[in-house]
């Protein structure tokens, strides 16, 4: 029965139902596997420990390769059987193609790319060895803390965007200005547009190396007005974020709360009831007390405001 | 029928009506026009390049003043129809004064006038050149996002012109210190107050050049005050604008939820409501999620929560 | 009449009541004269204009301080007709005692003592000379956001002081790890704990002057982690005041909103309430807008909930 | 009876009960002798200073070595009749070996171990010198607000994890990035990925020393984007920070609201109530203004919305 083993090896890479357990240790397995990985490709970059131990380098790197496309093949291979794709209503082929160019297949397939790309083709090699550090990013697939963050990040979206584009207008003002200001003086450093962009990033953003400064009265006059901008240029994300991680607080409690609302409605909150709030709270990324503080604060709530203490029935 | 041409190149430079998509082209012509121009400037100013592609810079700026000159004549012939003039009840002459001090017209003007002013003074022509890059600040017609971002910058004002008199204060007080303190022993870097800002305008921003520190035991115990109190500084008018977007943030829900109450008042939400909420959504720039759910709760909040105390009924 | 006239400069000096304009006028001129002093003080410690301008510079100072002696000496005569004071029930000479120890009448006489010292003592001028700019705090009186500020500060008083021992903890490990890897490798720079400091404030602040780093590779790693540390540090009170700001916000809402309710216990707005709710937006801080908003939402909150819409009662 | 006396020390060292006070004074002195200590400790690694007073700096350190080994050995003694203890179920021993493993007590005799141990061993003694200075974190136990802050850290702490996962992310491809693009030019500063990491931690955290920067044209382009970036690593952490102070205050108030609710069940707050809500209020670290608004306003709320649906009579 292929198709039982198919199923099987999903429920398995995927954490679910019966083989929650084992699925949990292939995971820690993978993310250990790809840790190992980064850390070797950082170290081989010394050149004196690349050479010296070169042979377990390589070791590694096949070994890990292997494991990667058996992985992708697998994963490939029961894709149709996955949580998400069970039951659309697409023949198979469809649903392996739609797989092959999600985002997380595609990560699986840039962290095995580089080596079986070395075997063949000769160029850059330092370059290709390098790009297996993108291998990395296969660890999206088990944050699920990262996933939130990045949403923070693709709700305030239109915002942030707005938020760079004022970045960018500044920038090139303050570029042309220190460039119109400077670039006779320091014609190495601010002798044209572009190069005068590498002082005023790096003072925009308050990184300040100090590699490049305004030395004239005039300059340094218009680098301090430029390093007070930079304080509204690093507050605007920091404030974006700030508000949109609150309001993402927010409305994850508010989800709850309803769910608590709901659960509510017939008095008290039963066993079934207690399992479903809970699954939602580990959903939600919320604590165990705050939940529990939520629950106690709408029963009581209720007690004291939907219930006439004159004639006793419900409001 | 001139009226009838002057109100259709009104409804396309402002993209309404049936001359939206038309207007959508014009302004995505204009924008790319616009970001070209501000590349071209950038490029031009290295030296090398200027020289080398002198030709095709001057054609680019030539046609694209032109451009601009006759969207700036445009505007100015058809303003008396834009949507927010039309009905006002003054004589065409005085809208087009209006027109002609507002904001962006100003900024439009000022996109094609140093070219202008370019073939007729010969002064300091690089200044010209590169004061042609405000011409970027055409583009604020188009941000959306952008105006919400400087609303909350102005709701804000009163308070960052408080923080800013704060780090004046801070400022004039580091400097004057770091100069009593080096400037006996490093005469030219901080020889007076002005020269002792610029240390204490990088270290107060926490940019930190680093080309000014100080070097004795009792400078540097003061110097490291005053990089304490910089976090202090960074920390006022982030705080603010956080403080600032989340309570614009939370304007915008009440706005939608006013209006979500208001469309329940009947009961449910119709097909025309339901239309008006989705523009005021948009307009509000609320996610179609977060917009959902609103009117979700509202609507079983209705449920549970309002009886008659009277009659006892539900409302 | 002495005292009629008394109580005519502690209008004027306070701008209330009739004397409003006048009064008005004489703040406007006082925070002119000491912006003028503070610009004259900062320039004066350039040597050469203070060589050329010697004349201008001592004339300005002196009348300068005539002036604020003369406000002295006429603040602290009428402090006993101050609105805060003159409803107090103690003898006048307690009053001025009371005033005389007030931090507003400290910084006032501040302001004037240096170049009274002056006169009559010779030790460091340049100390006295610089001293005079702490008249700068003489406009604290003039600014209400910026008094709210202060007490969003106030009001995180201790969460701060705790913010800035964490600071300090780090600081001291900080400080005390780079001594004891990088002191044999620099001792000039990272001689002692003391001196390992400055690195550490520096870094901890992310200012990073950059002109002590860390060169061993153990050191780098080192100072990596405080690096990443630094984020921490800066984000810690940032995010206070943030919450505090957006909470002091909310506050003030709070009690417009309950004003509004407590207006709206009759049914409407009358002009004396309307008068009295423009007062307390004013004195809050809010925009005309959102309290017209708040007014209008509480209204239509009135009529939306607060009446059956079966028997039309009042709920 | 040798059980009273254990008490009674138990109640001074908690600093509960008739024993406040004393403890009150205990708890001064100990802050006090800690303070010192470290002082002291920083100052000796000044080698000029450790020479001249080390007859000194040696007598404070085994004075205060003394102290803080009998406040170990007393807190080991009475730990049974702690208040968090006494009431545990659990024979004596199990106790204090579950005191021994607290933390507060490892860093108690982390604050006396380096001192013992240099009496007996004498490999580093400089290292064991400075590891002294960790006797600071016995001063986590007097900070009521530091517990609290690290509350909010503890409660942020998946999120933060997330965000140091990114921030490990885009650290790497960071350096991997302009090690491919400057380890030719640069060879001794960008020579391997490692050492591309101190200029990437750098430039990311925004510190930006400038020690080690990217020289090629291409190198600054990517450092650009960099600088950019660590914009955006700066906001994540601050964001969520500012987003859970915000949100510990509202639990906080929500806490002291529904306590509030409870003790106006009965119409109103009484003696006992208000003593409660006041410790409370105490606890939670609200301002006494805040908390009588809170009161205030529940109170009118009261009047004003509360009716029951069925007998109409108010609640």
């Amino acid at each position: 029965m292929q198709l039982h083993i198919r199923e099987k090896t999903a429920a398995v890479l995927e954490a679910t139902g019966q083989y929650r357990k084992l699925g949990r240790a292939v995971d820690i397995f993978l993310i250990t596997l790809i840790l190992t990985n980064v850390v070797a490709i950082v170290l081989e970059s010394e050149r004196d420990l690349a050479k010296v131990y070169h042979h377990y380098f390589l070791t590694l790197e096949l070994v890990s390769v292997a494991i990667f496309a058996v992985e992708y093949l697998l994963r490939f291979w029961c894709c149709v059987d996955k949580l998400d794709y069970r039951h659309l209503d697409i023949p198979n082929w469809k649903k392996r193609l739609k797989y092959l160019i999600s985002p997380l297949a595609i990560i699986d397939l840039i962290a095995i790319l580089p080596t079986i790309l070395m075997a063949f083709i000769t160029f850059d090699l330092r370059f290709l060895r390098v790009i297996r550090l993108l291998r990395i990013f296969k660890l999206t697939r088990y944050s699920r803390a990262m996933q939130l963050l990045l949403a923070a990040f693709k709700e305030e979206s239109s915002s942030l965007l707005a938020a760079f584009f004022i970045m960018s207008v500044v920038l090139i003002m303050a570029s042309c200005g220190i460039y119109l200001i400077e670039h006779d003086v320091q014609p190495d450093k601010f002798g044209s547009i572009p190069k005068a962009m590498w002082w005023a990033m790096a003072t925009l953003t308050t990184v300040g190396y100090g590699d490049v400064v305004p030395i004239t009265p005039l300059g340094q006059f218009f680098g301090g007005l430029i390093t007070l901008l930079s304080m509204g240029m690093v507050a605007i994300p920091t404030g974006l974020l700030a508000s949109s991680f609150a309001d993402q607080m927010r409305k994850r409690r508010d989800a709850f709360n309803e769910a608590v609302l709901h659960a509510l409605v017939d008095g008290d909150v039963d066993k079934s009831e207690r399992a479903h709030l809970e699954a939602l709270r580990i959903e939600l990324g919320l604590s165990q007390l705050e939940a529990n503080q939520a629950i106690k604060l709408m029963s009581s709530q209720r007690v004291h405001h939907m219930y006439c203490r004159h004639c006793g029935k419900k409001l």
